[in-house]
């Protein structure tokens, strides 16, 4: 059973409903036409369904081999060829700047292939995932020279690009690194620290890795405002010398067992600045904000890999009959599908997957705005939107496309308990998702810590303009009251935030989580709304695939009536504010 | 970090909760005291966490081996030493028949150890654990011989059993089963077919094994009417001969890789008739009830290791500063335990941990008054209410145990993804007991479909009438008006089911899930309640500990508060009956 990328879906919300077409009108996309387009996703799902997705189940059986000898990480057999042919078809490269031999095409093309990528082999893809951070990062800070040596063979896939950011005594508080930088008379600097849990920090698929590396310079501040940026290249590229940053050893994980999570130890490695010292923080933050996008997509094609195979089995397990009377009655059994119960799991992967992808592609159409509109405030609009959206598009799509794909291995039984079938790595592999590039915690605090309060809260303002306004457009559109109540009742959560967070930073905390998740529910309502009434539209008119677009109606219904109403829980528990959470003493959690 | 059995909890529950320290005054109890309680309570949380726990990691590491040459299956190193102590412990006859050499005591006390046992090792705990049912099926069932021949050798461990169902087309559906067993002369039985996923079906830990499989006679009518269950041994006792059911191989699965999950191919195999033919399948519900109870156990089990390893975790790990200002000054950071976000995973696990507990022995409790109370109705009544809280516990406590792991997870960051720490193997292990025993789903069809019109639905009502009779009795208890409202959104349920399910029975399927969370989350408000009134009881008497006692009081608020409000949304999604479920022909689901 073989991915089949939703293709009809991409094309959907990116026509029909976020109306995506009109990229190529804007100066840097006018070649993003939609035939163009459409080759690309085309293209796109065969390509990680043929090259990418045969390496998977046998890349996680057997895993990255670390090689003491000479410090070396081999990566599961098949991987190579693939990366090969990955970075040839120009994969890697595809939303890269076309100065340096990037397709300079939209994000959001970026963010559907991100989805197609993970849903074949998240342990691949995450080599040129994090590859395309460090570039971004390079592009965004660093100097020209820099940007001449690394960033052309980047974008080819020639070689790969890492984040050094954890250590062992810190995660999420970067404050608290060691790692030390020393400045050396040609202006470079020499490196000396241990870094852990390094994506493609060592692994035999390119030439030379670039490492870009947070460190601290002799005259650092304390804290995070003396963390600086460097480039520690595996290879010196002018000199061809081996640098002194090698691989210590692999972490034994509970999943993405192809890719390769490394120990790096850097002994007077030589290292050159990003862009000016203790800077580093805020250069991160690009690198951060562009993964934190891309591992939502992670939870995502996991989550729709997951459903296609679990919708397989319910079409072909036959089992018990139908509670309304045989609908296969020359058969020994009905097939699962005919339960309710069945279907209940079937339809929340369903439509919490096309809900989240809209709400995913929402964000990239916005990012693209936000770089490219000619309008200067349509960009700062379309960049609120992007901030606010960031942490809850990781959170959420990582939280509920793990859920998802628990619930396809729920539906195949005891069958998606063995390794027969795909669904167990699926589970895995997406776990890892609702932890890094900052755990989904982190993402929740970063939306009711920062983002609400950052120009005295303009961006969840953008935010609900930019709702209110399809309302106010669409005075007839779908599932409206219920939209309206959700959209209610976020702004109620976000009034008793300003009520009582800025006075009391902990009940920001303890209202984080559940604020993450409305949020994320009530856009995903939105999303239901416009798609329920783009497809109303093409009904109407008689356009495209009708079965596709009644489902989209029936699916509506089912997120609105049953899947909304976890909004007023959700509300409950915030306004219930940090009370019962605080209460304990340290001795009194275990008795 | 090791197993720290929760004996303050186990007693607050027996003793102030459900007055289970009553238990001896019922005549098969008279040894049941408090004395003997506490003392089986802390001996089995010392043999647990000593024992069992060494072994619980590396038999994962290690797995079962299949050794295609002789049949034969190793089990981990350490097991069959662990074993041994096991059952010469006697943990394995707690509650066994004393005539044949159990020690009878209160089904009670086996959940609870249960609960231990799968706290520190659920793959070595399932040999036992299925030799149990086994234990209990042939007891109610079995022939005085078959009895004679096989009981206490089961009891005392020195033999261990399996439930031999499931075949490669039949799972839930147990009418399709192929297996046949055809009469011999001397009144046994020849059996052939193949079944799969038995779990023990072998191993190295003991030198027999006894089976107990469905079947079919030649006479058989079709369906589930036709099955009857068999014992075939693995060594036949009385003539010490190699019986001809030998194992296929071994499952490769998520998780409980130390528990063998054997094919099993029988060719003419020699089987003995338990009961009557044709009566397999009320036979078997025998184990499964009680396998159900037991699998509920499991989830809580893995919970509650998980919810003390990441516990430990957030009290040791430094990172970043309270929001209230340093809490570990001379530090480099606070403990993570500082932040409410943090302090919301923990209070969650915790809470739904304790609520789940007691839940858990307010069933056992009933079931002990079901087998020995002196009065009929009281019998009768305790009775209704196992039959409705079994699938209850089965599922909820699977489900939210297996959500608790991985909140625990959650709290060790990247950490917890790491084989570093035991919790990604607890997630592992106990993502399969939402399945086996009957999936969730069936558990909640079970529930909807038959034990709520079962009787013309006075199981339900024996539970209302137990738990108004609290509140009766009670009038100024805790919560009061919270609890209040649970039972009237649950009891609105019930109706909405008795007015449009009995008449459609797709609408009982639709249901069947958001009501058994419904049920569960109700029931736990009750016991809350309870919990929160014994803590202020205590508290009043200046009993015990106050500690521990004011945390009951905290914990209950977070409950009401903050997990309660779920309730509603689980209604909304009920009266919304099946419509949506429906509606997709099969060709809409994936375009």
């Amino acid at each position: 059973m073989a991915y089949d990328a939703p293709v009809t879906d991409y094309r959907f919300l990116l026509y029909n409903v976020l109306g995506a077409d009109r990229l190529c009108e804007l100066e840097p996309y006018t070649e993003a036409t939609p035939d163009l387009i459409n080759a690309i996703l085309e293209e796109g799902g065969r390509f990680m369904r043929d090259i990418m997705e045969p390496t998977n189940v046998p890349g996680d059986r057997e895993g990255c081999q670390f090689n003491p000898e000479d410090a070396s990480v081999t990566t599961p057999s098949g991987f190579q060829e693939a990366y090969r042919q990955f970075s040839e078809g120009g994969w890697t490269s595809l939303d890269a700047p076309v100065e340096y031999g990037g397709q300079g095409l939209p994000h959001i093309l970026k963010f559907i292939v991100d989805e197609m990528v993970c849903a074949t082999n998240l342990s691949l893809g995450m080599y040129p995932g994090l590859t395309h951070g460090a570039i971004s990062t390079l592009h965004e800070h660093g100097s020209r020279e820099l940007k001449d040596t690394y960033l052309e063979k980047l974008i080819s896939g020639e070689w790969t690009g890492t984040m050094c950011l954890t250590e062992p005594q810190c995660g999420t508080d970067l404050g608290l690194i060691r790692t030390k930088a020393q400045p050396d008379a040609d202006g470079s600097y020499r490196i000396s620290g241990t870094k852990i849990w390094i994506t493609g920090g060592e692994h035999d698929l390119t030439d030379n890795i670039m490492h870009l590396v947070l460190a601290k310079l002799p005259d650092a501040p304390a804290g995070t405002k003396g963390i600086s940026l460097f480039v520690v290249p595996k290879v010196i590229p002018e000199t061809g010398e081996r640098n002194s940053i090698f691989c210590g050893g692999l972490e034994h994980k509970m999943g993405i067992k192809g890719s390769a999570t490394c120990v790096m130890n850097m002994d007077e490695a030589r290292g050159w600045l990003v862009g000016e010292p203790h800077d580093g923080m805020r250069q991160m933050f690009t690198m951060m904000n562009e993964a934190r996008l891309m591992v939502g997509m992670q939870g995502l094609g996991l989550a729709e890999a997951a459903y296609q195979v679990s919708l397989g089995f319910a079409k072909e397990r036959l089992q018990s009959r139908s509670l309304a009377g045989p609908k296969n009655p020359d058969g020994p059994a009905d097939p699962v599908i005919v339960h309710p119960d069945v279907r209940r799991m079937l339809m929340r992967q369903k439509v919490l997957n096309e809900g989240m992808r809209a709400m995913a592609l929402y964000a990239g159409h916005q990012l693209d705005l936000s770089k490219a509109h000619p309008d200067a405030d349509t960009r700062q609009t379309a960049d609120d939107i992007v901030q606010i959206m960031t942490p809850v598009v990781k959170a959420f799509l990582t939280d509920e496309g793990y859920a998802n794909a628990n619930t396809g291995l729920q539906v195949l039984g005891g069958s998606g308990f063995t390794q027969d079938w795909p669904i167990e790595q699926y589970v895995r592999d997406g776990r890892i998702a609702r932890i890094y590039e900052g755990t989904n915690g982190i993402q929740a605090m970063d939306l009711v810590g920062r983002k609400l309060s950052l120009h005295k809260g303009r961006l969840v303002q953008s935010l609900f303009a930019d709702m209110t306004g399809y309302l106010k457009a669409n005075p007839d559109c779908a599932h409206r009251d219920a939209l309206k109540g959700a959209l209610a009742t976020l702004e109620e959560a976000v009034n008793w935030l300003n009520d009582n967070a800025r006075q009391d930073p902990e009940q920001a905390g303890a209202a984080a989580t559940p604020f993450l998740r409305l949020t994320g529910l009530t856009v995903i309502a939105w999303m239901w709304t416009r798609m329920a009434d783009a497809a109303g539209q093409a009904l109407a008119n008689g356009e495209g695939n009708q079965a596709f677009h009644e489902a989209k109606q029936v699916s509506a219904r089912f997120f609105f009536d049953k899947l909304l109403p976890e909004k007023d829980a959700l509300l409950a528990d915030i306004v219930d504010g940090k009370e019962s959470l605080m209460a304990l003493d340290d001795d009194q959690w275990a008795l």
